[in-house]
């Protein structure tokens, strides 16, 4: 009776992480991917709303429907605003979308590029929620080596020419990645390898046919070290012909409103549009004009250094929790994140730290969540890893964090003890 | 390059109408399905607000991520409140989904339900966006003749027994209703043809296999006169298990805000959140946080009144004005809606009233805009007739109505004089 789609996207990591969430209320998670509360813009949305219904025709015309693409008035204010550090990025309003988050514009490119059988290349690990939308298509997903400074280009070339070898050139229809301090690895693309991967990608658009970059910068304004770096179409405005640049105000202000946006390559505008125009015609028009008054009026800029500041201080507490209780545990690494919302673990080969492991039980008895890495990776290519986890440092309280990391590593021991 | 579904998408009439709009935005246009500014509620916004921000916590949370199906209190009132009249249908609060309009909720639905060649039987003429949804999802469409009462039942069983008989009737996977005022042709299904279409689905189900009823009220509260006619819920309660009640605030509040929701049958909820998680793992929370205020102050049913008031008296308007310009053409009927946005007009069968047809040629350089009615047919089953239009009475103020029906009727006259 059920689609075929609907057997393919069952079973997602994303459903099982939050039955977990709901099984365990009273466990210390450090696996759920929210935001602080406590960095919630409220004062600012109170004064968008305040400025918004100060102008009555204004107030009216955002309970309206507007176009598929979104509000133009929204959207210019917003190219300016996101490519501000950029101004030579700065892309023509037409090729910008506002969708329901960032997530929404992923599932829409999905739908617009693949058929059953055709492949995505993504760095190993991954973001998983988008592993299940294209997992729903019938893609296949191939995983590269990564490490902290992200997709490892020169894997990614061998893994492209692998495929061609196979003659599925024309198979490969997107590359993703979350350059900066990634879901769920918390690490950021060196520059070189941004230029390393702008040439491999010209070079294969030129000689093989068609194949788009799905650039996702969900992370991109949690930055808390190191500098900022650019994107590809900052790096090479001309890429925008095989770029799709994704952002979103869920991380940066507010999960609640739900406003992300793209860039969209402009051959892939309209089939990316017919498909939203019959799903929605258009994501809600009242939030996009609270975020245009929140952006023309410095809010979001505003707020960013509470956010930052609160997040920064989170990640240096879990790091040091990890260091004093874990410093010592031979084969136990973690990543530095400079951003972002992600610690990404890696324990000695011997550890399964998926559900189905020992660690798990332990961890879960003891009174810690984590999400197991292997949910993050790729099912072809790159092979997953199953000691590896995902910690996040966005919803717990400093005290949350360093009882989480302390009971990980109570668990961890006593797995190790048992393993060996 | 573009996937076979976002071949299947292209060419919509939505994308074609929008066009239209943006190619002649002097003309009168009686196609535009937006919804009458003056009708929208600023002030009951305003009020939902000024709630919300009193409560900071409750401003807080509704600021972050919620569950994929939505708020739990939102969902609680909504139940009781979309299903008042109807006590004994009142749905458990986890068969509720909250979704980005109750388009999303079609989305979703055929994503759950729909492979390639499977079959959607609806009426002729329905509801061209669904059409839209549908044929991107590869499905074939099948019309049922239907009249002011809305679809006969007869005629579906016929084409249910016609697929049967094809050894299709595992491909017949729903049917589609707009059940009361509908759009396009603001008909209503009739109490004697609800129950005959219980009848003939219940049986089906018990002999054929599962059959879902797409039982989309978006139009509900838009009533102007009649009876309030029950939901098959409220008939047969257990009709639950094949049946999918779907409903919106777009109409009845405003589309900006972008809130609808659906009753979903238990065997097809997980499949449906399961793939709402993959693609936005939730609608954004503040508008339903917003739209619960809205409910349990009673905001929307004090402002119904309104909107009812506006439209019944928009609707008087378009069919004086129909009477008086084009009463005495033979051939030229329309129906009388009871609710609604739409007028569905018939001419007489020499005329094409489609976009390549001479109508429209003398209608938009007279000054008129009008949706051509074959868009609103399915392809197969009951032929298109290609000599209908849907006029809205929406949007436009009585004047407007006047002119644009004027200028149509003069359309029409010039067209007859040609053509014969």
């Amino acid at each position: 009776m059920l689609s075929t789609r609907a057997q393919w996207a069952a079973g997602q990591p994303i459903g099982e992480l939050m039955a977990q969430a709901l099984q365990y209320p009273e466990l210390v998670s450090l696996a759920a991917g929210f935001v602080d509360n406590a960095t919630l813009p409220c004062a600012e949305v109170v004064a968008c709303f305040e400025q918004l219904s100060a102008d009555a025709s204004r107030l009216r015309a955002s309970l309206q429907y507007d176009t598929t693409a979104g509000s133009r008035s929204f959207r210019e204010v917003l190219a300016q605003w996101a490519y501000h550090p950029w101004p030579q990025a700065r892309p023509a309003v037409e090729q910008l979308i506002a969708t329901a988050g960032s997530n929404q514009l992923l599932h829409l490119i999905t739908e617009a590029l693949i058929d059953p059988g055709d492949i995505v290349v993504a760095a190993a690990p991954t973001y998983f929620v988008f592993m299940g939308t294209l997992k729903g298509a019938g893609a296949r997903v191939f995983g590269v080596s990564s490490d902290e400074d992200g997709m490892q280009i020169e894997a990614l070339k061998e893994t492209l020419e692998q495929l061609d070898g196979q003659g599925l050139a024309k198979r490969v229809k997107a590359i993703y990645l979350v350059p900066d301090y990634d879901n769920p690895a918390g690490s950021t693309l060196s520059m070189q390898r941004r230029q390393e991967l702008l040439e491999l990608v010209e070079r294969w658009n030129r000689e093989k046919g068609a194949l788009v970059v799905l650039w996702d910068n969900a992370y991109q304004l949690l930055r808390y070290d190191g500098e900022e770096l650019p994107p590809l179409s900052a790096i090479e405005p001309s890429c925008r012909r095989f770029v799709v640049e994704l952002g979103t105000f869920s991380k940066s202000f507010a999960p609640g409103i739900r406003v992300g946006w793209g860039v969209v390559p402009s051959w892939l505008l309209a089939p990316v549009l017919e498909i939203k125009a019959n799903i929605d015609f258009g994501s809600a028009h009242f939030n996009q004009v609270l975020m245009e008054i929140a952006l023309r009026d410095g809010l979001v800029d505003a707020h960013l250094p509470a956010i930052v500041a609160t997040y920064r201080s989170k990640r240096d507490t879990m790091l040091t929790a990890l260091e004093e209780s874990m410093g010592d545990l031979p084969g136990v690494q973690w990543r530095h994140p400079r951003g972002g919302l992600y610690v990404w673990l890696t324990l000695p080969n011997a550890v399964d730290a998926a559900e189905s492991g020992l660690l798990w039980r332990i961890a879960t008895k003891l009174g810690v969540l984590y999400v197991p890495g292997v949910y993050c990776f790729p099912t072809e290519g790159y092979p997953p890893q199953r000691n590896s986890i995902r910690l996040s440092f966005g919803v717990q309280s400093h005290e949350g964090i360093r009882r989480g990391v302390q009971m990980l590593s109570q668990a961890i021991r006593q797995t190790l003890t048992a393993t060996v």
